[in-house]
């Protein structure tokens, strides 16, 4: 940008436009036919037309898909040729890409193609696999606006270490996807790109920041997506997609070459770039797959109560566990209020003047959301910011010193929590509020899984006859946002927890957890 | 505090006259006949009179000395009696000592013993052995001042993390031990405990901010001393005293417990909550010490020249490295002034504040450098403070790409660096004025361990016949500093330092460094 002088409505279009010409290929025209439907969601962007296209992009399965590949039984072109076909289906349905390089991913695709021939060997454990990235990820080459007008024609000089890493290993970035204005809120829009909506209903928000991945994920417009969580970006707008996310603690991985709003705060790592190094822990995996697990359940964080289908969710699944052998201690969350009031007092120690500075360059308008976080609170000194430090330090003590200190029944200690991810549902564009079940393990930098678990049942999730009595005003919002019939058969997520780089113990318990579930009926 | 009305020279006499009784028992009556010497200087505490406590306390290895408490041969009361008796003459000599807890730690001796009778056992794998800390450690009932006259009589409540696990192996703290001021600066002088003097001369700094403890271990006075290190404060007065002293990277080891001036920063982490589940890899200890190592070698960083013996040392052991079979790559030290300047701007950022506060709760006087501290920097805003975050992370990125790009002769990437601690060797009270040497691996979190490998040697060191033109008004003080006569026969000690979180590669290292350079003789 700099010295152009355009209005920010100048840049909006010419990227836009930019965009679509890369699309235009790939459009269909028959968008208005695929109407909203909570069940099988994938069905609206199916390609009946080009059944090779269908039949690779209904693989869904990293590792099937890599056999196919391992064995030449497909191509990375078409493989890629296929995701791109379908993602454009998605986005069309969505509003969710935002860079695209597929005439990239398409050379790149055939450059592994014609190494394979030759080695038979694949270039790596993701070889030929399509990827996507929040527009928030350095790729070489593209812009990285994370929604901001001002960002716009200055494609990054490097990939970011993390697209490196996936490179290195064959996968294939076909394009990247929409997120919030300073990605500071739970859905997903800017005036760049604009809104991006639900997979299910154009009606309802995909969540966000994260919020064009999830959306082409179950559209099966893409098969790996990566995003960043600083309060439940990833996790959100895969609990609402029905789908898996996983926030990592916040050195596990490398986070250089991602721009982001209030860069430089370190307290609240999104990550850092201080990788710890740890190599995968396969012996923590497998351990606690092949024993009887300790489960802190979390039926409600004492702010906002869940809805009903996720009250009956954690109900169900923990007696599906019980039944089967592991011991459930209900966890206590008193404290939970507190950390949270901590981290929103964060949000604003600049007083808004990182996320203003970034608006300023192209001059867009604030989404309501944003425009009240940057107004909410006066900037602090950094001698009381290190007062909050204290405050933040004390209690991520003593968070650990409570979970160090639970014992189940028998006496032992706890594994991992398991938990709603969010107190509600998909719900209509504007609605989120409360995030406290996400936010609160991005305070504690303990490691967050969200998994799918049920769909809304409207006949069996109706609210209680005796009218619910609000504790405060969010829990009103949030309570009053029921309606049964509206949310029938969409996605009901739930969310395991693990202590601080504790991963492999967070996937190796959820992978006994879903066992057990699927195994239940 | 809080609601007594004395003095702040009131709270002092109190706190000296409590310590000076707990200490009466154990004092000698012939300080003044113990003068300055420069070579063995643990002859200047001994006990003549007292063969066993001699015997004892002269032994200085803690594998020997677990040995012997493991065979029974020696009690833990005798252990800690010697210690205790020779701690005495080590303050007396040097002022080295702030709270003491000798009754305790015989008690504690005595409680070890008993159990020991019993079970023949020994309670971990530091049974018995003495240990003292920085005066900064909480350790249960003693008082943590961190110098501060207004943190009087205020006993904490439990002890730190690092104290507890410490006592759980078996150690028994016996003291506390003097630093400076505010901890931020390399000498150890506060108005509460006074001036710690040098092992070698009282005219002489023993360095700081844990400048209480390498008296105290050079004169046998402890066997095992705890501090912490955020800009060199371990390894300073370490290298001083002839001593080794690690500093490992700041999430290696748990900080609970300790309070800190500027606490909440967490720009430059002395250590952080944020304790990473690593383990002690044995394997990489090993690994490197089985095959040539590649070794960063610096020489001057540039800002600073360091003094002959110095140059000297750096020059005989690369080439006795080389000569072992060991590459050695002179390395580029071009960023290090940048990365000192960023890391200067944060040492004001809350306009000294959080001093200032302290201080004035018993209103005692400045010492000089904290008073110019204090005065230096206006405070900045918390967004300012983040573009110091962001330089920050982008020069961590370079300088660890540097370190990756970096090949020996034969093409191997380099194992470990090697530089000078310091630019000097001992210097006399408030001197110093140059620490880049250390800081510069705070700044970037890497372990770095100081070991003694020489001692001035005046005869060999003098100063080169041409007149060295300095660089800057510190290198001109530092250039003047030099008096080859006056430090003759003190330590020389050099620093090794790793990639973050790489400990075992550093001291693996090290075994290998220091036994090459023993046997080149």
């Amino acid at each position: 940008m700099g010295s152009t002088h355009q209005s920010w409505e100048q840049i909006v279009s010419q990227k836009r436009t930019a965009r679509d010409q890369l699309l235009a290929p790939y459009l269909i025209d028959d968008i208005e036919h695929r109407g909203p439907r909570a069940l099988n969601v994938d069905q609206r962007s199916r390609l009946e037309k080009d059944p090779q296209v269908q039949e690779i992009t209904d693989i869904d399965n990293i590792v099937v898909l890599l056999q196919l590949l391992q064995k030449g039984e497909l191509t990375a072109e078409s493989v890629i040729k296929a995701y791109i076909k379908r993602a454009v289906v998605a986005h069309q349905l969505t509003n969710c890409l935002t860079e695209v390089c597929f005439t990239e991913a398409l050379e790149h695709a055939k450059a592994l193609d014609a190494e394979f021939e030759i080695t038979r060997q694949p270039k790596g454990p993701l070889h030929g696999i399509p990827i996507t990235l929040k527009d928030q990820f350095n790729v070489k080459g593209l812009d990285t606006t994370i929604g901001y007008v001002g960002r716009s024609f200055s494609p990054a000089n490097e990939d970011a270490v993390l697209v490196q890493m996936l490179k290195n290993m064959g996968a294939i970035v076909i394009a990247k996807t929409n997120l919030c204005q300073s990605i500071m809120w739970a859905e997903t829009e800017n005036p760049l790109w604009g809104l991006t909506t639900n997979a299910r209903n154009p009606s309802f928000t995909p969540g966000g920041s994260t919020g064009g991945e999830g959306p082409l994920l179950a559209l099966h417009g893409s098969i790996l997506g990566f995003g960043t969580d600083i309060g439940g970006s990833v996790r959100i707008p895969q609990s609402v997609a029905g789908l898996y996310g996983l926030k990592p603690s916040s050195s596990r991985f490398p986070y250089h070459g991602l721009p982001v709003s209030t860069e430089g705060q370190e307290h609240v790592p999104s990550s850092n770039p201080r990788c710890a190094p740890l190599p995968w822990n396969e012996l923590s995996f497998r351990e606690i797959q092949q024993r009887p697990l300790v489960i802190g359940l979390i039926l409600d964080d004492g702010v906002v109560k869940v809805h009903p289908p996720i009250a009956r969710a954690l109900r169900e699944l923990s007696a599906a566990l019980k039944a089967a052998g592991h011991e459930i201690v209900i966890w206590d969350t008193s404290d939970h209020a507190t950390a949270i009031e901590i981290m929103d007092q964060y949000y604003t120690v600049d007083g808004g003047e990182d996320i203003r500075r970034d608006i300023a360059v192209a001059g867009e308008p604030y989404i309501p959301h944003v425009e009240a976080l940057v107004n909410r609170g006066k900037p602090i000194s950094v001698y009381e910011y290190w007062q909050l430090n204290k405050r933040k330090a004390a209690a991520h003590k003593k968070y650990l010193d409570k979970w160090n200190g639970a014992r189940s029944d028998s006496g032992k200690p706890v594994d991992i929590l398991l938990s709603p991810t969010l107190p509600h549902t998909s719900v209509p564009h504007r609605k989120f509020r409360w995030v406290g079940y996400t936010k609160i393990w991005n305070f504690l930098d303990y490691p967050a899984l969200t998994f799918p678990v049920d769909q809304v049942k409207a006949d069996r999730d109706q609210l209680p006859e005796e009218p619910y009595k609000p504790r405060n005003s969010v829990d009103e919002w949030n309570w009053n946002l029921y309606d049964a019939e509206q949310v029938d058969g969409y996605p009901v997520n739930l969310q395991i927890i693990g202590r601080k780089l504790e991963e492999e113990k967070v996937l190796g318990a959820a992978t006994v957890i879903e066992k057990i579930w699927k195994s239940r009926i």
